[in-house]
C-alpha cells in the first residue's frame, strides 16, 4: 500500500499539493476533500468573467475531478465538509460519518472575506467574490440592478468596480482607509489608479467605514459615515482572512496575524511544538517575509501554488522549504496595470526602516513609437544599506515583467548603486525606453541618498 | 574657465556622456564634435519607420543642436570631421585645419557595417542601416524596387527582412551561418524565428555567404553558393565592427575582439599603459562578460547610454565604473518579439562551461482569458555551479520584461535551484499564467541537475 495523502481544500494550494505528491511519489493514495462543487480555478479571474472579458465560468475551471482521477490517479471528493481530524490516530471524519486514514495531511482550506459585523450584513443582495458561486450569484443581481456599492478599494474591490461599471452600473466604492489599495500601496501611487476609476465614472467614499446596510427584505442602501448610498446590491471586498475552522478544530497554533503558524517545511505547530506528518498551504498560513524579518500574509494565488508545491513534496516523503515573500502582485483595472512587490512605504516605516523614495515616469515605447502607454514607477529603499526594498508600478502595459523583475532584485538583496551601474535593461523602440522607467526610478533614488 | 571636454561622436554614446558631464559639472564647456547632420536618435528605429511603424525618420530625432545649445550648454559640431588628436598637447584638429583644445576627451565613433571583401559591392544599390542617411536612401530605393536579397539574418537583418515584405518586396535573407540569429541565439529558438518570418513570407538562404554582387552599373543579383538571386537592392546587415579610424590615429591598444581595449573607468591603453582623460564609449570599445571572465562586445543602445554615462561622469572628474555586461536584447520583428541575456549555448560551450537546458512553452495571458500570446523560454544554467547563466526568449508580447528579469537573475549569480524555490512571479489572468513561463523553464532545467 502507497503513503496516504489526503488534502483538505481544492483551491490553486491544495490541487496543487495534490498534483506535486503524485509527481514525487508515484504509488501514493492521494485524496482530496472539498466542499466546493467547482475545483481547479483562480479566483482571481472572476472580476473579469463578471466584466465580459472572460466568456463563461465554466471557461476558467482548468480541471475536472474526473481529470484528476484519470491522468493523475488522484480522488477529489467534491462537496464532502471535513467534521473531524484525530491526529492521534491519523484518521479524518466527513460529514456523511465517514473515516479517512492518512499517513499526510495537507491543510489548505484557504481564506474567507472578513465581514464587518454590522447592521443588516446578512441582507439577500450581500456578496463576497471567493468561489464560482459568488460569481454566478453576483452575475444574476447585475441583471436587473442599476447600481451598487463596492466596500473595500484594495485590487479586488477595484477590479470588481471597473467589471461592474463596465457592465453598465452606477459604481460607489466605499474605503475605510484614506486611499485606494491600501497598505500595499503608497498614496501617491494609488492616487493614479484611483483617477484613472474615477475617469471611468466610479465614484469614492473614502476615509469612511461601512456603517450598515439597510433594507426591507433585501439591499436597499449603504450607510458610510452620516450618508447613505441607495443600492440594487453590495460586493463585500473587505479583505481575507484565513479560514481557520479546521485547524482550530485540530488544535494548531494561530499566529499574531490570525493566521496558522507555519515551519519553513509549511508544517504547523501545536502549543509551541511542532506536528508531524501535517502541512498548510494558501491563504490560511502566516508566513515569513523576504525583506524584514517578521511575519506576513501572502494571500495571493502565485503564492498558493509555490506553498502548494512545497506541502506536496513534503507530504510525499521529499524535502522543500518555502522561503521567504515579497507577495509581488499584478492587478488588471479596465486599461490600467497596478503592481507591486515587497515593501510599500507605510510597512517598511512600521518595521522601522527610513526609507527612500525614487519615482519615474515615462513611457512603454520609445517616445516617437506610436502606442506607448504611460508608466509610473517607484522604487522603494532602505537609507541604512542602500538595498531596494519594495516597488509599485502603475501604467497601461507590460507592468508584470517589471514587478517579477524588481522581485528579483530584492530578493538578492540588492543596492540601489548596484542596480544602477550593473543592471541592464533590453531595449528596442517598440518595447522600450532606451533607459526603462525602472532604471530611471533607481537612478532617482540613488541620486537622494 | 571650466573643463574643457569634447566629445566625439554624436551616437546614444557620445550624446549621453556629453549629457552626463554637464549634469556633474556644471562649469565645463562641453563640445560634439559628428561628421553626421543629425545627432541624437536611436539607429534601431530605422527599420521601423522603413516598416511604416513610425510616421518618419524627423520623428526619431530626440533633440537638436539648438536644444543642446540651449539647454544643456553643449556645443554640436555637426558635419565636422576630427583629423587629428594630439594627446600630449590635448589638442583636436578638424578637417577645416580649425584647433581645439581639451582637458577631457570622450571617443565614441561608433562602428560600422563589416563589408564582406567580395566582387560588386560597390555597386550603387547596396546599402547598410547605420544612419539616417542609410535610411533615407533605403526609402527611395523601395520606390521602384519589386525584390531584395538582405544580407545577415541577426536582428537587423531580420527586422529589416520584415519592413521590407510588409512594404511589399520579395525578400530574400542570405546568412552564411547555418541559423538565423547566429552566435546570441541557439538553433532551437532561432527556428522559431524563422518559422515566422518564413510564415510572413520572407525566404531564407542559410548556411551560405554571399560570393559577390552582379550588375550593369547597378546592382542586379547576388551571387550566394552556386546560385544567384535576382534583386533590385542588397542590405548589408553583416554585423557592426568597431569604427577604429580615430582610434588608431591616436594610437590605442586594439583588443583581440578587434575593438578598443577599456579599463573600467572607459579609459584606454597605449602599448599597455592607461591613457590620462580619455574616455571611450559605444560601439568602439571591447568591455567585460559579467558571467565568464573573458571580453565582449555589446553593440546595443543601451549599453552605449551606460557606457557614456560612465564615460561623462568621468571625463566630468567625476568616479564612475562600468562593469560586466549581459548584452541582453530585444527585437521586434512583426508581431514576434524575441530576446535574450548572457551566454547562448554556443558561446557557453566556447568559455568551456557545460551547460544544462531548461525549457518551456507557453502563454502569456491565463489559459482562458483571450488574447494570450504563445511564449517560449529557454534558460541556461551551468552545470558545476548550477548559476543561470542565459536565457533566450520568444512570444507575441511581453518579452522586455522577461529579459530584464532574467538579467537581473544573471547578474546576481542566481542558482536555477535558489530561482525555483524563492523568486515569485506577479500573477493575474489577463497578464500571466500563475506560473509564469520562465518558472517553468527553470524548474524543467533544475530537474535535469
Amino acid at each position: 500500500m502507497g503513503r496516504r495523502i489526503i488534502v483538505i481544500g481544492s483551491g490553486a494550494a491544495g490541487m496543487t499539493a495534490a498534483s506535486t505528491a503524485r509527481e514525487h511519489n508515484k504509488d501514493a493514495e492521494i485524496s482530496v476533500f472539498t466542499e466546493d462543487e467547482y475545483i481547479a480555478y483562480s479566483p482571481c479571474a472572476i472580476p473579469f468573467v463578471l466584466e465580459g472579458k472572460i466568456k463563461d465560468f465554466e471557461s476558467i475551471v482548468m480541471h475536472t475531478p474526473e481529470f484528476y482521477k484519470k491522468e493523475r490517479n488522484i480522488i477529489v471528493h467534491t462537496k464532502t465538509k471535513v467534521t473531524g481530524v484525530n491526529l492521534e490516530k491519523k484518521v479524518l471524519t466527513t460529514s456523511d460519518g465517514k473515516e479517512y486514514a492518512f499517513d499526510a495531511l495537507i491543510v489548505a482550506t484557504g481564506g474567507t472575506v472578513f465581514i464587518p459585523p454590522v447592521e443588516g450584513i446578512n441582507l439577500p443582495g450581500v456578496f463576497t467574490v471567493r468561489n464560482i458561486a459568488d460569481g454566478k450569484a453576483i452575475q444574476k443581481a447585475m441583471k436587473n440592478a442599476k447600481s451598487v456599492v463596492v466596500a473595500g478599494a484594495g485590487v479586488i474591490g477595484l477590479e470588481m468596480a471597473i467589471a461592474l461599471k463596465h457592465a453598465g452600473l452606477d459604481v460607489t466604492v466605499i474605503e475605510m482607509f484614506p486611499q485606494v489599495i491600501p497598505r500595499i500601496f503608497d498614496a501617491d501611487m494609488a492616487k493614479l489608479v484611483q483617477d484613472y476609476c474615477e475617469q471611468q465614472g466610479i465614484k469614492f467614499v473614502l476615509n469612511t467605514p461601512i456603517g450598515g446596510i439597510k433594507g426591507n427584505g433585501k439591499v436597499e442602501k449603504v450607510v458610510a459615515g452620516d450618508k447613505e448610498y441607495p443600492c440594487d446590491f453590495v460586493i463585500m471586498a473587505t479583505g481575507v482572512r484565513a479560514n481557520l475552522e479546521i485547524p482550530n478544530m485540530m488544535g494548531l497554533d494561530i499566529g499574531p496575524l490570525g493566521a496558522v503558524r507555519v515551519s519553513p517545511t509549511l508544517q504547523p505547530y501545536k502549543k509551541g511544538r511542532l506536528v508531524k506528518d501535517v502541512y498548510l498551504a494558501g491563504d490560511v498560513i502566516m508566513v515569513e517575509s523576504a525583506v524584514v524579518p517578521g511575519p506576513t500574509m501572502s494571500q495571493l494565488g502565485s503564492s498558493a501554488v509555490r506553498q502548494g508545491r512545497v506541502a506536496g513534496i513534503n507530504a510525499a516523503g521529499g524535502y522543500a522549504f518555502y522561503p521567504g515573500v515579497l507577495s509581488a502582485f499584478i492587478s488588471k483595472i479596465g486599461d490600467l496595470e497596478a503592481g507591486g512587490t515587497g515593501l510599500s512605504k507605510g510597512l517598511a516605516e512600521y518595521y522601522g526602516l527610513n526609507v527612500v523614495e525614487g519615482k519615474a515616469t515615462g513611457l512603454t515605447r520609445a517616445r516617437y513609437y506610436p502606442g506607448g502607454k504611460k508608466l509610473t514607477v517607484k522604487i522603494l529603499v532602505d537609507r541604512d544599506t542602500h538595498k531596494i526594498i519594495g516597488s509599485q508600478i502603475v501604467g497601461g502595459e507590460e507592468i508584470t515583467g517589471r514587478v517579477n523583475w524588481l522581485t528579483a532584485v530584492i530578493v538578492k538583496g540588492t543596492t540601489v548603486e548596484e542596480f544602477v551601474a550593473a543592471f541592464e535593461n533590453a531595449y528596442c523602440p517598440p518595447t522600450s525606453m532606451v533607459m526603462d522607467v525602472v532604471n530611471l526610478a533607481a537612478e532617482d533614488a540613488a541620486k537622494k541618498l
